[in-house]
């Protein structure tokens, strides 16, 4: 019986074009943050399953991450996210490391769920994080470098949105303004979180279920919704807007409209789904009608370094996945159009392969990239392959060029053939 | 409890440091195997476990690698090597792809095993495979690339030695020459493969309990001693060298030897670990006594891609690991020295965050690195950061230096101080 051809489900294939797609996206990634003054690092693809229970419970934990156990017992994962890993990095170096610390990395994730567009089994994800930093500054560092990688790519402000929320205030709403205990409050942020997702009156219904008949006589469902209604900070119930919570979504808002970002604004319906978030959160939105994904989100962890037995640290962070970006990225016509990266494709009369070898042998010591015809096949054939590869230029090398040492360069696109020796061939091919 | 800050057991984290080598590393490779006309392709981390199964049994797939069920009862594995999804890929596209076809990929690789120097249960490897060409010419390519490579990382032929053998000329050795069956060439294979890693006793030992008595009585054991002492081609029993195996063999040499590599030779102990090679196989040795294993392997494998019920293609490629040769360059010193890869470390006296943040962007979008230091320390603390972080320049802006917009420039090297404005400041950090 033959294998199957077929990549494992939720996973892609990444043929040459893809790949240099993806790889155009990570160029972009690694030019614009280390313009910010990040350094990369990396990490296992596996790490303890306690890393991840920690902070997400094991029930999740055993739902959405590929977790087995290895030969020698351990209860291991492949990494769902990079947040646990990079805070045991920096952990295992507390008091050596000069703050602030500006790392990112590019890692390949899984998790285990149901494959749908966007959102893989397998995919990659730009990381970024500040560790050391206490003020708003940091975020506002990371609102910065997050609206300059959007604009390395071509977009423009009115492609997309930053929208901005606060943990403590969160807290706020539903401890202090509702009056829900840590359970519900811990419910009801799940249900925030999914929002968008399902019906108005599915959500409704279950803001119902997970309010007590007494707070639903005291009118908290009906609280909620006013409070969640709030387009701005203006706009929020008294008791809401006075808090040093919304004190620093004003100061953090104002600061990037000062730096020139002015597609920022408050939205209290912003939760983030992991529960390490401690402070600021804010998410980026494609504005197009037909992607309305959360494409980028991230914020304030202070707590998660500190779960590795040292002193905690101020950390803010982000991730965007690749194939939330690629949507947007396709969507808005961003994707650049590429040529071959062979810039020279020899083709073969007769048996000259140590003079077809000796020739691209001299050019690749000028730095071009050259592909040699083995085949054998008709010169026409040899010569279609170089335009089926989409390669510019094509070399034809047989006896009387090898006597010579002077090439038939033909340029492809131009349909124009020229008598060149290698030198010549050199400077008209460099880059 | 706190959580453990190591690494997952014979792993290791990429601190920046790390990050920048291995990065370096990469670079490389990209670089020289472009020059060959070579295209990146990369496929998912997890494939279905039956694809190692089919060429290496189930017993070493299951010894050997990270295999589990997935929640959908699947049985995978995370990739031990790439040759087998590399054919996936040509097999799912036959007919559509132009040969030959020039591939690579630095994946990530994992495979079950003790821990030691220069062999990680995680890993990555430079693949590199060409399809499509049936001659020597495909071998020859491979050969002159790899040293290309290792050119490219600054070594010299007295550094390495690449060593030739036929998976044919073994299969005439063990069939004909010696009388043996199926079960026992393998097994011979297997014990050749391993033959430096043993004491000549244990060798011994080893090859009369795989002879049958009358093997033994038939001199087999004196007959293999004799072919394997054979330090060239003309050395070899005359039931071997005249076969079409070695005279592959020959080609191949002499035809390296014509294009300048001259640190070639012929072993016919050169096995390879994998069942699917098929013809020319080599492998690159580190000339150190020091490190005397293999770090780098590869040859011809033409059957791998009919496996997927597709019409075969006759394929060679290599593998070159990162630990392994990352140990050949620390020990031949070749490994370079780095300096940060951010430019210019921004001070800040006072309250000037928003001067520091502009002054940061304008510098960025002429292409320069920029990190700020947000801590709010004292001015020779936040510079002590900088040298800490090995960054060239400081930049520093208080009050007076926004007023002025011209700021002070301190070379760390150089200890010199210079009042320059922004357009200056670019025009000296611009690399």
């Amino acid at each position: 019986m033959s294998l199957n051809v077929n990549p494992y489900k939720g996973t892609k294939d990444f043929f040459p074009e893809d790949k240099r797609l993806q790889d155009y996206i990570f160029r972009v990634f690694r030019k614009v943050v280390k313009e910010y003054g990040y350094e990369e690092y990396d990490t296992p693809l596996i790490e303890p399953i306690d890393l991840y229970i920690a902070k997400s419970g094991e029930e999740i934990v055993n739902e959405q991450t590929y977790s087995f156990v290895d030969r020698g017992g351990r209860k291991v994962a492949i990494r769902p996210e990079m947040t646990p890993s990079v805070s045991r990095l920096v952990a295992s170096k507390r008091q050596e490391l000069a703050y602030p610390l500006r790392w990112f990395s590019i890692p390949i994730l899984w998790r285990y769920e149901r494959p749908q567009k966007g959102r893989m089994r397998e995919h990659r994800q730009l990381n970024v994080d500040v560790f050391g930093v206490d003020s708003y500054l940091a975020e506002l560092e990371i609102i910065m470098l997050t609206n300059s990688l959007l604009k390395e790519f071509g977009a423009n402000p009115t492609m997309y949105e930053i929208k901005v929320n606060h943990r403590q205030l969160l807290d706020e709403l539903f401890g202090v303004y509702l009056g829900l205990d840590g359970d519900q409050s811990h419910k009801m942020a799940r249900l925030l979180d999914k929002k968008d997702k399902i019906s108005k009156t599915e959500f409704l219904d279950i803001v119902d279920s997970i309010l007590t008949a007494k707070q639903r006589d005291n009118g908290a469902s009906e609280k909620l919704l006013s409070a969640l209604s709030a387009e701005s900070i203006e706009k929020l119930p008294k008791e809401l807007s006075e808090t040093d919570a919304v004190k620093e979504i004003k100061t953090l808002i104002e600061s990037s409209k000062a730096h020139g970002i002015k597609n920022i604004k408050f939205d209290i319906g912003i939760v983030r789904g992991f529960d390490y978030y401690s402070g600021l959160v804010f998410e980026l939105f494609d504005t197009s009608p037909e992607n309305n994904r959360s494409m980028m989100g991230g914020g304030r962890y202070d707590g998660l370094v500190g779960l590795f037995g040292v002193e905690p640290i101020p950390t803010v962070g982000f991730g965007l996945g690749d194939a939330t970006l690629l949507n947007f990225l396709e969507i808005h016509n961003l994707t650049p159009n590429f040529t071959s990266e062979v810039d020279l494709y020899v083709v073969i009369i007769g048996d000259e392969y140590d003079s077809a070898i000796n020739a691209a042998n001299q050019l690749r010591s000028n730095g071009i990239n050259v592909a040699i015809d083995y085949s054998g096949r008709k010169l026409g054939n040899q010569i279609k392959i170089a335009e089926k590869k989409a390669i510019n230029y094509v070399l034809i090398i047989g006896p009387e060029e090898s006597k010579t040492q002077r090439f038939t360069l033909r340029d492809i696109t131009k349909s124009t053939e020229d008598k060149l020796d290698i030198e010549q061939i050199a400077n008209r091919l460099k880059r």
